[in-house]
């Protein structure tokens, strides 16, 4: 050991994921996107970094994500730039950058992201972290509304988590918001003193932030608020009623929730959350809703859009939570054959033989730390390796392999061509 | 279009892949997952930073990769951080951290990187690319050498890139180097004013940079050096005859290349490359080799380790090249069914249908723009959906569907029950 080396460790905030661990975030990736391609979404990757004028515009200047959670990058005198701290803005960028309207103006959007913000660590906050997104651009249809439901909906149905609760509200639109913000301001004057330091000094620029603040002295203050939905348009009425009579005729139970706003500048009507009541304060699995201001704020024509982002972690706590976090599928299986060599001048065969039942598409391996033939036994169990097949100077001379089935101890002894046809690939 | 809202577009050096590209992307990223799950490695994933000091030790200090490459990121008074400039570092610096070694030495890794280098941008040259890379650590066996080459040509050959050249050369170890760093020095002896000013800046610090000095200037001079393999150590030597005679021995063709040292400080034997002609100059399509002092340099104990990484979009030009970029794996399908509305009286059962389809594992879709009869045909007709199915009233009511194949035109009437059983999941 260099004992003189100081160890270097992954950055605060930040986890590697070794293999023993990564099978479960896989099964998840995977559900994700087999049930996204079915329902019509089609992968899009966006640089990791972005400008950072892309999440003032849009996520929004007085937000904690962009006022003091964003990590920046240095790029010298070449333009600011950060670490995307949620993957929304990235997707619609792209949409307006290639036009992708003047194409296709109806477009389903997935990614598998990782996300950064510069948060104090702390327990269940990362600075890296994975979502899974889906983004519907290009129409008003209250029926994408719906579609997004179903479709995290079907994800967590398909990863086998049970128990997500859905709460819904409307945050209407820019043309209802202006009788809202009065009345909150009456409902909170004279209780400015009570509010934390962020929201108070929030007030006036967005005072809808301290819905959705955290803090117990404002939520004391908040929960007596009026509804938004007592002041929506009548388009946005209509809108959220459509979006209702979708979920009630398709059997997706839903809890109206009059304080969700979801913390981010850009929503408007539809707004709603996946949560989960084994994961405690910060319960949201899954985070969605309608930005139809969105693509025309970055500069592209007026269009309609709907997304949510699925904490992969959050989803795997839950599963965890649950017991049912050993799906088969995300299951490691060890290799189909294992090939012990018991001595040195054996090793260059066996390594061909290796080559070309891997050529055959069989997952074969073999001990490559020079190991006795008992350790190398050990290996392939540890392994859970499916056969094993001892080979020596005899076997190298007949070419004929005695293959051990290392679960029931059952031998039989075959050719070369036999091993290969075979075994299972 | 909102004229007064400048569009923000992707970072320099960085771009989005759409869904209409992706696909050839996804069959390389796919493809070389199942090889290497095959060959017994598995997924790490590591952060996206890591700690400067990580590179800086391993990467190199006299590196252009440390020296220019790489992008910082601000994270006030916690350290210094990079975005990562390759991949292995972070690989062996988990492999140490977690102690992998104590529980099992020899672990063989893969991973599906974004990697970042704050390079000039410039033809082939992105911020932001993707590698995908492979990791055997715990072992100084030379068949772990021949069997990453044999992994990096069984993924080409699955994607079905023909005409891969290997470069191969042994850059020897710690023991060896002194004599070949005097024979260097002898030999570059008066002909230092004619390097490149990096070259000569670097000749004191570490003169085997010269050797993969693009610079024409210097590979005047660098093409007559004494190669290292003359310098070899015993066991150096060995090594690189042993791996040779792997690779002879199952066929493996590759031409000696004298000055292949890699350009990373960490190589010692082994070093390979994968290169295509169609690509010109910067022709690598995949890079490896040996790096026996890596662990022990992170604080671990002294183990070997070799590994490689490919390079996705050179992967990708050359497969373009070669006119074999369309494998059917990459080719997008179409949605199985598209159901045309009729009236908007319909939508919500059509929708309710469309749950009902997908929840039955059938790729369904519909149109959700409102558009008329025709232009939903239209739709379906892009989408390149297999079948249609036109519902209005009448089908409501008989709960009886017309379903037309899109190619042959060809009819047939069924029931709810028959549609969802029929069509192919």
């Amino acid at each position: 050991m260099a004992e003189d080396k100081q160890l270097i460790r992954a950055p605060r905030g930040t986890e590697d994921i070794l293999p023993e661990q990564i099978s479960l975030q896989r099964f998840i990736e995977n559900t994700a996107r087999r049930v996204m391609e079915l329902y019509g979404y089609r992968e899009i990757r966006t640089p990791v970094f972005e400008d950072t004028g892309l999440y003032a515009r849009t996520t929004g200047e007085t937000t904690d994500i962009v006022e003091k959670e964003m990590f920046s990058i240095n790029a010298g005198q070449e333009g600011s730039f950060v670490l995307r701290p949620e993957g929304t803005p990235g997707v619609v960028r792209a949409y307006v950058e290639h036009e992708v309207y003047k194409v296709r103006k109806f477009e389903k959007f997935y990614y598998l992201y990782h996300i950064f913000r510069y948060e104090r660590p702390q327990a269940g906050r990362m600075r890296q972290f994975d979502q899974i997104g889906a983004e519907a651009i290009g129409s008003y249809d209250p029926l994408v509304d719906a579609e997004t439901i179903f479709l995290a909906s079907a994800i967590f149905n398909a990863i086998g988590l049970d128990g997500c609760k859905i709460r819904l509200n409307s945050f209407g639109c820019e043309k209802c918001r202006p009788a809202y913000r009065d009345a909150l301001r009456r409902a909170v004057g004279g209780k400015e003193d009570g509010l934390c330091a962020n929201c108070r000094r929030r007030l006036d620029r967005n005072i809808f932030r301290l819905l959705d603040c955290k803090e117990e002295q404002c939520k004391a203050i908040t929960k007596d608020l009026p509804s938004i939905r007592e002041y929506l348009d009548d388009d946005c009425r209509t809108h959220f009623a459509k979006v209702r009579e979708l979920l009630d005729a398709n059997g997706i139970a839903y809890q109206l929730e009059d304080r969700l706003v979801r913390g981010l500048d850009y929503y408007t009507k539809t707004v709603y959350e996946f949560a989960h009541e084994s994961l405690g304060a910060r319960d949201a699995v899954c985070g969605g809703g309608r930005y139809d201001g969105l693509v025309e704020q970055l500069g592209g024509p007026p269009t309609g859009g709907v997304g949510f982002a699925i904490g992969v972690v959050p989803t795997l706590l839950a599963l965890k939570s649950t017991g049912k976090d050993k799906p088969e599928a995300a299951v490691q299986k060890g290799p189909t054959l294992f090939l012990v060599t018991i001595g040195e001048e054996d090793r260059a065969y066996v390594f061909s033989l290796l080559r070309r039942l891997r050529e055959a598409g069989i997952a074969a391996d073999l001990d490559f730390e020079g190991r006795s033939l008992k350790a190398q036994m050990r290996a392939a169990n540890r392994a859970k390796a499916r056969y094993v097949v001892v080979i020596g100077p005899d076997e190298r001379a007949s070419k004929k392999f005695r293959l051990k089935e290392m679960t029931t101890g059952k031998e039989e002894i075959l050719t070369e061509g036999a091993l290969l046809s075979s075994l299972e690939r």
